[in-house]
């Protein structure tokens, strides 16, 4: 699964790091569906201040290479189920990085009580994305025909991945 | 279909009446994740000041018997779909409000320039609910399992439920 990697709480001193890799990201349109033009005060709030908790992987040489979050997906009635968002820096896809995250991510919401995973708006064209989760336990539990305004491609369709983690 | 209703934009004069319509749906906890000890100041925020538009239903009488909410799904890149949510009054049910309400909320973001309407957490067993929905053309895209927390029945499942609307 690639490199060993350290995965902790964020910290205020991280976020430098945790914005080179949100940046390129949420300019390219293609994945979240954030405004690529989003400001870094608005990227913090987003995956910051409103999750309930966020997460940095840190690799051998102490470099941040990956972050995500997590969060209730719903309020009271449904927030026994989880949403989380991940991002790996550009240079360190291929590493397993994404994979690991998801994997402590699983544990994490465990830890905090949640019963199940759920991803709300997996883009259809990010297939390495949509084969990770599969890989990962999550099924693809429903279509939303042309839910996610692609950056270069228009309109395109995205998944709801769901996985029961109790 | 039941009563002709003028269906119209809230005004600050409806709110007693919409939180008598709100009250007993949020109490009973077995349609919407809100907490069922919901106070009115939270329901007034997650019904008017969050949404993008709050429309009231009034019958022949001029009595408030439905109310619906509009709001983006999700941020810039998935903004063109809509989330809708509906209440009716408990003395005016299988009168065909909810149908109304539907239509109505269909026209409206049309109008609003969405392209898409999805319902997220729609629970299994609110059956009347889901057959309505069916019968207004949304499809279930997905079931989310044990994802809805019901007052009485525990975990339940849900459905994502989905409409394009161009």
């Amino acid at each position: 699964m690639g490199d060993t990697l350290n995965i902790r709480p964020f910290a205020e001193a991280d976020w430098p790091a945790v914005w080179r890799i949100m940046e390129p990201v949420i300019r390219a349109g293609d994945t979240y569906p954030y405004a690529i033009d989003m400001t870094a005060e608005s990227a913090r709030e987003m995956w910051l201040d409103i999750p309930e908790a966020t997460y940095v992987a840190e690799d051998a040489n102490g470099e941040i290479v990956g972050t995500y979050y997590l969060k209730p997906n719903q309020p009271t009635l449904g927030a026994h189920v989880v949403n989380a968002g991940y991002m790996v820096a550009e240079s360190a896809r291929g590493r397993g990085v994404g994979a690991q995250l998801c994997v402590h991510s699983q544990e994490e919401a465990l830890r905090l009580g949640y019963r199940a995973m759920q991803y709300n708006l997996v883009v259809k064209t990010n297939e390495a994305s949509v084969h990770l989760w599969q890989k990962m336990g999550f099924t693809i539990v429903g279509t939303l025909a042309g839910a996610f305004r692609h950056a270069e491609h228009g309109y395109v369709d995205a998944y709801v991945m769901y996985k029961e983690l109790v």
